[in-house]
């Protein structure tokens, strides 16, 4: 949190009322599944145990339902237009969760075993497949005359995140990433929903093209300063904060972008991490702490800060330019800023 | 073929026209995923080998898309309005297709490796990830003044397909599996996009709620048909039609409709079947025929004939109830009792 952040009017309060409004709409339309998959997407949101015993596990913080509730209540004057497009970015950012579990094989998730891990590949399959066609089903069924343009831009994002965990498996195979392909990828599998997620808010909201464009334009933004704190995250996070052991992504070799970045300009810090990364041993405490120290000396830790907060001026630039006329009040726009912020600095 | 179907105006020959209306569409689809998951669809779908060189395998029969333009031609005068709904209806079904063969571990359809046995799983998930999520976008793309209710009827349809799927899957497990779940099974698994197809097309022509429901439900019945036959050829089918070994139900231990309706009203014939499919030692081809034979006695072909025929009559009645009154030309009608007649026949 921020100082910027005024107690009762802060980033996580809101996320947290956003939540509170679009559960029911979730839970209704995980109702609809038949009784197994129910209870596994159940479990998988975080509201029972794995024998559907109610249990009050997190869920994550749902920032793509709150951005699309949030651009709705900047553009109609209220949240509710956004819930249908908040629980379909949230049924599709879980449908790829479940998916991405099952083919990374990572056995754990916010401190729970996966869905794959505990009722087996087929499961994780169906699942995530019945989320992500639940999603349409629930915008198809709104009665707000943008629906049918919700819809559209559902497929066509959805397409894109696809793309993006396309791309991710193939660069696993691949010794000669470049940053420009690591950037398209984390767009791909990170802007596309957060893009979705404002541009459905501002759809059903009822704003025009323009501004459509630029909400869309913030979120995509935003998505990308949320995949480089990831990237941080994941080498420097503690396991606290984010549910797996220090230094996670050197441990698994995960070529993310302070790494890439540190590889092609890092000098002899990039080239020694290069043959760090080469080597199959496995690393120690202290091999994973020199790695760590070499994306440092190299500046792709330095790198990654500055482009995250490069990327939160361009998403407020977005709404700048949108906006320019008016047409954003004063404390919506505060609000976007303070979301981005909170992106930038969670859990650093 | 039945000596109704007349040359020239016959199911095949219909088929195969569909096919081509649909095909450029189709293609202009699967053009718009990024080019790995663009080169293992146009491998599916059966445009290319694997390395992307053309070639003329089988995509199949179509018969999906195909019952979308019939519809279309009976409701609009002409079978174009059909297409996008076509389209969408052939995507989902070769996005469960992949997904299925994948849960499944087959290694071979049509003669061919499926997409995990060349790709491995991840690209068999993101791929069939990728159809469903294009059957969405053309079906929101198109300018029908009904495509919105079309995109909620495809969204039901998948829910209700995947559902099929995971009673398939969890049935596997199971010992006690009766005829009914058996039927609610097929169900989900084929009458849910038989009956989308027809949908579809009827939507998309413009026709009222009443003939939309009519026409699925045409569809919902030749679903069961179809699978029905289906179960029949997984164990009596020659390899050279099925692209499977002989008996490769009963290798495989399948528990399809003949089988079970034999086990529930086979009498002793019943008992023994229930006897040999709890052997676990690997059946010789005489311990095959045996089985088959036992089915064969038990009744579960002639049940399974019959059902099938059953089911043509009920789907021939849907279309009778709704257009009692007129509405549908004396030749669209028989195009529809050949495609049913063609359903219950092919291959046997």
């Amino acid at each position: 949190m921020t100082a910027s952040v005024k107690p009762g009017n802060g980033v996580l309060e809101r996320l947290a009322h956003s939540r509170e409004l679009v559960e029911p709409s979730m839970r209704a339309a995980v109702e609809r599944l038949d009784d197994h998959s129910r209870l596994v997407a159940s479990y998988h949101l975080g509201w029972c145990d794995e024998h559907g015993n109610p249990t009050r596990a997190s869920g994550g913080k749902a920032i793509r339902s709150g951005l699309a509730l949030m651009v709705a209540d900047a553009v109609a004057g209220r949240p509710e237009p956004g819930i249908p497009g908040g629980v379909a970015v949230e049924l599709v950012h879980n449908f790829s969760l479940i998916h991405d579990d099952l083919m990374d094989r990572d056995a754990t998730r916010r401190h729970r075993r996966t869905v794959w891990a505990i009722w087996g590949d087929p499961t994780a399959v169906l699942v995530g497949d019945a989320l992500a066609s639940l999603a349409d089903e629930v915008l198809s069924e709104t009665d707000s005359p943008y629906a049918h343009r919700a819809g559209h831009a559902l497929a066509v994002a959805t397409r894109e995140l696809i793309r993006g965990q396309v791309l991710d498996v193939a660069f696993e195979q691949r010794d000669d990433v470049t940053l420009a392909e690591c950037l398209d990828m984390a767009a791909g599998k990170t802007s596309s929903l957060l893009g979705l997620a404002a541009q459905l808010g501002a759809i059903l909201g009822g704003a025009d093209e323009t501004a459509c464009e630029a909400f869309r334009s913030y979120g995509w933004e935003l998505g990308l300063a949320f995949q480089l704190v990831d990237d941080l995250l994941g080498i420097w996070g503690t396991p606290e904060s984010t549910g797996k052991p220090v230094f996670s992504d050197l441990l698994a070799h995960k070529k993310t972008m302070p790494v890439v970045w540190s590889l092609e300009h890092g000098g002899a810090d990039g080239r020694e991490l290069a043959e760090w990364l080469a080597r199959t041993d496995p690393p120690t405490d202290t091999d994973l702490q020199h790695a760590a120290g070499l994306v440092e000396r190299a500046g792709g830790r330095d790198w990654a800060v500055t482009e995250a907060n490069e990327r939160v001026r361009r998403a407020g630039e977005a709404l700048d330019a949108a906006f320019d006329g008016g047409g954003l009040s004063p404390t919506h726009r505060e609000q976007f800023d303070e979301l981005a912020q909170f992106v930038v600095e969670r859990q650093l």
